[in-house]
């Protein structure tokens, strides 16, 4: 059985280049399922889109082939790698941490490879659009059940770029921690859960510089103007306005620290 | 057999929301097709869906599991629907109108349960992104031929929220009518049909504020800085303006009130 | 079997037409694979369509059927077509020239009618919307195995509209050339090959006005606000800037000569 293709990347939809490597994977592996996760995490933010990976892992089918490309560095010695977690999922992606979060979520990795097969790569392969000749194929090849291993040369798991995941300060009646997204929405989610707010005392109310924050369950329970904290879709704070834009109340982007207290 | 899913929403394709849509769906109907009939209604704005989804009624599949999402209510007390048309369409999504249009087109609703199956939500249930764990689930449970019953408690379709489709006065030389979608070419059109126009006696030109209108049969026939009125692909009047904007022109948005003289 | 759909048009996402296209083929051919190339051509802009649908002609599968609406002119009397390739591709489109960079890729049209059947056409033709009511159908019927010469009376190949693909003048230190494309990169592809900066003697720099331009293999070659060129994903001469724009740096568009010199 074909295996469905999870797709995301920093290509957007303004240029045909996803549609492209639709058309490499379809030369492939015509029936398989391509899930498009997005095409919009941030230009060249490999953070983005690790957390983006992450935050989706659970709800992809089991045995996806993850197709991912967030790839600043195409064209230098950067490696081109395929990998299998211990959950059984395959990931195909540039060697620069964007896929690591989501092996962290996926039980680690098993076995990786850097993809360097001649009957894999689509020649010429250019300096400048790996996804169309390198990591669309190897995705749709995995899809279509080639083993991982003909895919090129096995490389050390733990020689694999892995990004760090920021892990928030928490004390008496202060929290330090970080952005992980900001949605369209303007919905800005910290990560920290609602326990750590307990954790540190801030039950009812907190302040964000000289913004203050009331904690509520839902969007409708905030006044159209005001910050408010909730449980979000992942299960962390957020900070929203209902019908408003959090991240330009209190002027924050994805990344940023902030001080709760 | 599976359903195809017709799959609308206000989430744009600016985060990952769709596409973690389309896993939860894949997880249980990997071979549903899934059409995108779009992801750009107006944010919040459960009037646009209405219009959107009654528009495409006739062009999706006759079987299809409609699955629409504009919910600003998200969390509250508003409740998860699903219901079958007359014609033997379903449709999930959120009690507030959204759906109201669609099923008057639809030969109305034949029977509605309210979603709340433990088996078909997605634990635990966020406060704020139901399309992933409450209507993805049902759609694609529907799809592959759950009994609509199996959903939830039987509601009675009386009881559901319906939008009123706003009704144009006809009068000698005079109209009163809606403007019921501006799309992104800037083309505006009304709730109105041509024969309206002849009713009314306005038979070649009339006019909007101190706008003429001159009524052609296609664009081609507009100069570029006019606004003329044509039959658009609804059946319906549309003000357009040949390679440029009529909503710009004439400075209206969709659910504004117009009058025609 | 189902031939793959190859769908790229102007629409944009931001209005459901894309989606009732697709809504169209599924009703016609439920199964047929369709790969959404790109909707994010330029609107109106037949010349960027060419050039796009050129671009991906060698990564989409060899019996796709090519749909693809840019039409400036919809509802005038130019003339719907379908169109069979020398190497065996179905193509469908507007008259206006969108395809013949395709077909000059595909080996030429070996056969071409004019799409009037009755049974083919979604009954009222409207005057705005051609891509639903005959490119799509018509599209989808030959997907699913309707002959060609089934869609309406054959026309004479030699008296479709044909783009003229521009030529570089290439002389001793001088090349006039032309933007062929300008992607959401900024990124700035010319017309011409590695070998004709060699053949004008342009080894490592060239000058665009008053821009100096130095000749690298990648991207991270380049400094961050330094214009360099660097042979493309299609093996062409691009103008780039790591990270940043080159189209806002020498101020072009696509279809401007350029000199380099």
């Amino acid at each position: 059985v074909t295996r469905p293709i999870v797709f995301a990347t920093d290509y957007s939809l303004e240029d045909e280049f996803v549609g492209v490597c639709h058309g490499v994977m379809a030369r492939i592996a015509l029936n398989a399922r391509v899930i498009d996760l997005t095409h919009s995490i941030r230009r060249h933010n490999v953070f983005d889109g690790a957390f983006t990976l992450r935050r989706a892992s659970r709800y992809m089918p089991e045995d996806a082939v993850w197709l991912a490309v967030v790839d600043p560095e195409v064209g230098s010695t950067r490696r081109s790698i395929a990998a299998r977690s211990a959950s059984g999922a395959m990931m195909v992606g540039p060697d620069n941490g964007l896929l690591s979060m989501l092996w962290g979520s996926l039980g680690g990795v098993e076995a990786a490879v850097e993809i360097r097969a001649e009957d894999v790569l689509i020649q010429p392969v250019s300096h400048t659009f790996h996804g169309r000749d390198v990591f669309a194929p190897a995705a749709a090849r995995l899809a279509m059940g080639k083993p991982l291993e003909e895919l090129g040369p096995a490389i050390d798991p733990a020689s694999l770029v892995a990004l760090r995941v920021p892990v928030p300060k928490v004390d008496r009646r202060h929290i330090e921690c970080t952005v992980t997204d900001v949605d369209s929405f303007g919905n800005v989610e910290l990560n920290i859960h609602p326990g750590d707010l307990e954790a540190a005392g801030l039950f009812e109310r907190f302040r964000i510089g000289d913004v203050s924050v009331r904690r509520v369950t839902t969007f409708a329970n905030g006044s159209t103007a005001e910050c408010v904290a909730i449980e979000d879709s992942q299960g962390l704070v957020a900070l929203v306005v209902n019908r408003g834009s959090a991240a330009s109340l209190i002027r924050v982007r994805e990344g940023d620290t902030l001080i709760l207290s």
